[in-house]
């Protein structure tokens, strides 16, 4: 018989969150499941680890297939921790989320579960974010799932390019109206201080502009016409068109 | 007579850490500076945000040319105030660091050095991370200097492309062997946990893997041979080649 794909889940809104939940349950349906997670909100984490004090692991729960632990670190350290001290062998297949809120673009930057995406993708792991358009705690993941799950299984079946990995968002509706694949859109966060009653203090909030609301073949494009949007993303950070016109920096 | 270019300086050591101080000397020769700074160490923070909490920001000290603040946020925060509520205009020019650690090839994504520098892009600043490979806290910033106001310059004269900035590593040695633009190298994070005296809590460390040593016009080569490497990034982290591939996921 051969084995089930050994599947690694992780998140930045912690192990009670709706959407890691409804996603634990709907890759039971594809392989066997390994859960870490933090073990409460960690949003606006985006890549970050935790260098200075030590970071916990706790097994929370065993059952057929499936293992769940908490982390008191972040969703980077989670990825970390599950592939260096929990998982038997390389997993094939991270997936991150579902996180309430999207991660479409440049607000990936800023993301915990892109976070463990990244980090999964580092490792080598086909590693693929899910997030959902949405400020509510309680919602409706259903319309989702079936993307999820046909996203993940061509993941599983086709890998994806070394040190690339997915990031998969959701318009919040009753129902797709299809499924883009999409680069991210260029976009702007302002307003993002609310002044406090304490002087000097302020609580971090604000307004995303979209600079290209009108570009098909954008990630908000695809959200804003109620269409889920895949973008595929590398870890390579480097602009290449520059390289030869910094040239005269060199020495 | 012309107004002096307007310099914003964070990093993710804190206030008091030797590299910002020095960076904030250099920058004095070349304009007006604001530095919004962590009052503390925020290593590893990479572009994370505090949704979470208010955040603080308090002025420190003020100079002919020169404004200090501190910030209880991440870099990212620095950025996101500083640009909001203290400077008068539009910065001409974001410098970052000097990083005390490098952050070369994949390090680049959990820095907090580079995540100020992401965030400074995002806003349309001229942005530029400095780090240096090493791992004292006091260390001797003269070898580099010369580079950082060149590399500077040359950004406050030229501007850089929409959404891309500049990371900017040195090597620790007495004299630069040359100056190098290169991308950044492939590597990988491994042996990342050390056992602590409490049974399921771990402290991060790790060993990193340069997956391309030989080969030159990576970040690393140029460290290990003695050069600074210059690397532009943008914040588009689409992976393009595979947007035709995923299309069998379009519908």
């Amino acid at each position: 018989m051969q084995k089930r794909p050994l599947i690694l889940i992780t998140n930045d809104d912690g192990l009670d969150a709706q959407g890691i939940n409804v996603l634990t349950k709907c890759m039971l349906n594809l392989g066997q499941v390994v859960v870490v997670a933090p073990n409460g909100a960690r949003s606006g984490a985006a890549c970050s680890i935790t260098p200075l004090v030590p970071v916990t692991l706790k097994l929370e729960r065993e059952e057929e297939n499936l293992l769940v632990y908490s982390c008191s670190g972040t969703p980077v350290d989670c990825v970390k921790l599950a592939w260096e001290k929990v998982v038997p062998r390389q997993p094939d297949l991270l997936v991150s989320g579902i996180n309430h809120g999207d991660n479409a673009s440049i607000s990936l930057h800023y993301s915990g579960t892109i976070g463990a995406v990244i980090e999964g993708c580092m490792k080598s792991i086909p590693s693929i974010g899910f997030s959902l358009r949405t400020h509510k705690q309680e919602c409706d993941f259903q319309p989702f799932l079936k993307v999820v799950e046909d996203v993940s299984s061509w993941v599983l079946k086709n890998g994806l390019p070394q040190d690339v990995c997915l990031n998969v968002n959701f318009p919040e509706v009753p129902a797709l109206k299809g499924v883009s694949v999409c680069r991210m859109a260029r976009g702007i966060w302002q307003s993002e201080w609310k002044e406090t009653e304490v002087p000097g203090a302020y609580q971090l909030t604000g307004n995303y502009t979209n600079l290209e609301p009108d570009v098909e073949g954008t990630d908000y494009w695809a959200l804003d016409h109620d269409m889920a949007a895949i973008t595929p993303l590398t870890l390579d950070m480097t602009y290449y068109p520059s390289l030869d016109i910094l040239k005269s920096l060199q020495k």
